[in-house]
């Protein structure tokens, strides 16, 4: 009845899946990078331990652009800061760091890959900036990193454009097309759709293809899980959810759903007793809420609904009168 | 590439479709039923603006098993308390009421039709009680009623017994047979899987199929979401999600994503904001959270996390090796 990767069943696994933990990076958004040393240093290890494939440190921000006061470290990821955590990283787990199109300064901050601690650059951009993120890929691969692309409010595009933009990104030498759910609109039937779009370019290029979900409706998880499915191998998840507004999909559901025997749930289970639940009681606030839902699904920018929830407003009827006026 | 009902596109809608909202049944599993007659009477009045087609009221359930004085009344849902929040109930809006196999006096708490303002009675029972939930279908359309039959915990039974069971209740006088995810165990696949199952034999004997879905691991609305695609038709919320443990598909998400016209999220929006954001700061709990995500995952019922939580444990870790244990 699915569309499905040739040998992928729900009881058996898939070795080229990569989980990507981006707690720091996407948590990051919640408060605006300043998570402590131990913080980091323990999820280091909880992933390494849960089996997890890439850790996802932070932004290469641009110092001239953002004030270096105002956020915490891993907003820049200096590689002096990463290596704090890590070392030599001498693991099987790997580091990468997210470069926003327009936001950085790739040329000088990111160092060859043999003097620095970050194995892989993901490259964040919107459908309208695809040449400027395709010259980023290849300084990158310049470098020595392996590359990703992330393509963030697809749901904002159609398909033609859809169509062009994973042409051009595939004809590059980056590693990794990635579906990005940026507004949790997608249903989904709607996101197996594209995911089948996304690879069938990226198979007739040698290509993988990966998903970032949001969780405005609940359904982070369950499209990352039915996209898997397809063959899509390369998964953002993020430990308990924690991300912007409603969050991602959440790295203990991920890890309890896959197969591969490398992965293990308890590690993930021991850090959110330990980080998580403090985190929260000290008033941190994510994961899905009912102005999240109304965002996801008007497929709209998040930005009203963390407003919404930072004033503590419910009047939740008023938000959605609100949004269908700026629909 | 989705198996999908004639007709049934995201865009368009299923004029067979009713939503059941069970928010006053399940929710009562929470707090023993003491919803006040304001609340209730809220729900009636919110659930007929926002086109809901039916309205449980609670359980019908055994006078003599179970002590009056430790529920409230929508575990006996008598028809004069329904009727002091309902009137004649002159709208298009029906009420049901669960009744369990076992914990029930059918035959003397369940009036005859004309004399109730009940309009459907919706039968529950596990797999091995299936006779019995048929003498209690047969009584119930003999004195005029609409019925469903939920079979319960259907993820921890196989594929010969469900057969057998929903071939014996096809030829019963239901109405609908209901798909209950009752652990929250299912992936989407599985919901499809066993939707397919399900939607075969009702159309061979003219039944309608429904679904209620727990959210034990964030995929009660997507899972209702992948089976509407399939057909399935009578389809279980409750505002907010309100229900045991995790609780259930939320009726604001599912009334968001429905494209029947007579649907409207306003009347649900408001409700939250008055009665639910309330409950909360009452200290009721219900909702995701990582101890169900552990039973759902190991396909257990889940009182070992709802006990969790009242104790305000957070060794998730330790939880889940105890879990394990009786694997």
């Amino acid at each position: 009845m699915e569309k499905r990767a040739k040998g992928r069943t729900l009881m058996s696994y898939a070795p080229d899946i990569k989980v990507v933990d981006c707690t720091l990076r996407d948590g990051g958004l919640v408060n605006d990078f300043f998570f402590t040393d131990e913080f980091a240093k323990d999820l280091y290890r909880a992933n390494i331990k849960a089996g997890v494939d890439y850790m996802e440190f932070g932004y290469k921000a641009s110092k001239e652009l953002f004030d270096v006061k105002k956020f915490g470290k891993w907003k820049f990821c200096d590689d002096k800061d990463i290596r704090a955590i890590v070392g030599d990283n001498k693991t099987d787990m790997k580091i990468s760091v997210m470069a926003d199109v327009g936001r950085c300064d790739f040329k000088k901050d990111i160092l060859n890959k043999k003097d620095s601690p970050i194995d892989m650059v993901r490259v964040a951009t919107y459908i309208n900036t695809i040449p400027a993120a395709v010259a980023m890929i290849e300084d990158c691969t310049k470098k020595g990193y392996e590359t990703t692309v992330n393509i963030m409010a697809i749901s904002k595009s159609n398909d033609v454009d859809i169509d062009a933009a994973l042409e051009l990104l595939c004809q590059s030498s980056v590693g990794t097309v990635y579906l990005v759910d940026s507004y949790g609109s997608l249903y989904p039937e709607q996101a197996r759709r594209l995911a089948d779009k996304y690879l069938e370019m990226a198979n007739k290029y040698g290509k993988k293809v990966g998903i970032h979900a949001h969780n405005n409706q609940q359904l982070a998880f369950a499209n990352t899980a039915e996209v898997v499915i397809m063959g899509v191998s390369y998964l953002d998840a993020t430990v308990s959810g924690l991300g912007r507004g409603c969050g991602n999909c959440p790295s203990e559901l991920l890890l309890g759903y896959l197969k591969n025997p490398k992965y293990n749930i308890n590690p993930i289970l021991r850090f959110i007793e330990n980080h998580i639940v403090p985190l929260r009681e000290s008033g941190l606030t994510w994961g899905y809420d009912v102005p999240y839902l109304l965002t996801g699904l008007l497929n709209q920018h998040p930005k009203t609904a963390i407003q919404f929830i930072k004033e503590k407003r419910t009047d939740y009827n008023d938000l959605y009168l609100e949004l269908l006026d700026s629909f």
